[in-house]
């Protein structure tokens, strides 16, 4: 906490977690739309209607929440974990449909798009999104297939789902945007196999 | 032009030239790193070197600023177009390799990394994307393609191809960061080419 901002009692348990849910949003859409250079502790402090002493107390810096506003729940890593446990040649339309079911949850996507949002031009961000990439996209992969080529495997699907997640619910270009979760389970999830387990060259 | 900006003789064509070269660079890491609230014009011209009102003169406001910025130039678009005339059997590959070339060329590559950063947070440049798209990319296939759902599969072809570009070229993951072209023809090369002419459910 910086010099001169007063502690200040923390409220109930309940309200902390509505106040911090509220400058999370903020901050979010602040990074999102404003990078980092253009969000203030100050200007989410103002969207989120709180003061901003509270961000500092809650946050500690912009540094902390920017970490934290970019946070994955830990409910998100266990839905991917579990769509790993698949039987292996019905990974590609699993991964496909995790994805899809990932974007859909209101619980996950405000965050996913801010995060990919916020990537796109901040290079702290970028660092995360490529940890999180290796920890939770490549670490099961690396577990789970016999193949040769592993990293590389895993790194070609996660470009495929990716693809689809930036044209269909970051940018929203058609036709991807409106095409049906079973017909991009059909059409896409051969390809997520064939770079898991199929021939590549 | 704003009231109260002074009109200023251009100078001769190649200084011009070299001036909003440098105008337009400077815009570019702006709109990519800060967005369209963080970028003013008094900025961009500081980071270019040159007075406000030399902007001004050339680009006229912020909107016509960020067009010019995130414009790219017709020898990308011809380079696209050349692609889709191979066989239609080799288009996969064609298309791979094409997309690999022109983000290693130095006259493009700027262009589209800040075009693609800035899209992540701007609305008006991914609308851009979205017209760029469509004329670009999916009106060739419409000509080319004799298969049924011509603009689906343009648009999953594009997804994989976009998915490659942020994960190699903007967000600089591995291992797909340091794949071989060669490699990456053969792997993705499959993919572009069932979406484009093979079966897709």
């Amino acid at each position: 906490m910086p010099d001169g901002v007063e502690r200040r009692p923390a409220g109930p348990r309940e309200e902390r977690g509505v106040l911090q849910g509220r400058i999370l949003a903020s901050a979010r859409d602040s990074f999102a739309s404003d990078g980092w250079a253009g969000t203030s502790i100050r200007g989410v402090a103002r969207k989120a209607g709180v003061d901003p002493a509270l961000v500092y107390h809650y946050f500690g810096s912009k540094e902390q929440l920017l970490d934290a506003a970019t946070e994955m729940p830990p409910e998100w890593a266990a839905g991917i974990r579990g769509d790993w446990t698949m039987p292996l040649d019905r990974l590609g339309e699993a991964l496909v449909r995790g994805t899809l079911r990932n974007w859909a949850d209101e619980r996950f996507r405000p965050l996913l798009l801010a995060t990919l949002q916020t990537a796109a031009h901040e290079p702290r961000t970028r660092e995360k999104v490529g940890r999180v990439f290796a920890g939770v996209l490549m670490a099961p992969a690396l577990e789970r297939l016999n193949a040769d080529q592993r990293p590389r495997r895993a790194g070609l699907a996660a470009t495929q789902l990716l693809g689809i997640v930036m044209m269909r619910e970051v940018w929203r270009i058609e036709p991807v945007a409106s095409m049906e979760v079973d017909h991009l389970a059909a059409a896409v999830g051969p390809t997520i196999q064939r770079y898991l387990t199929g021939d590549l060259d």
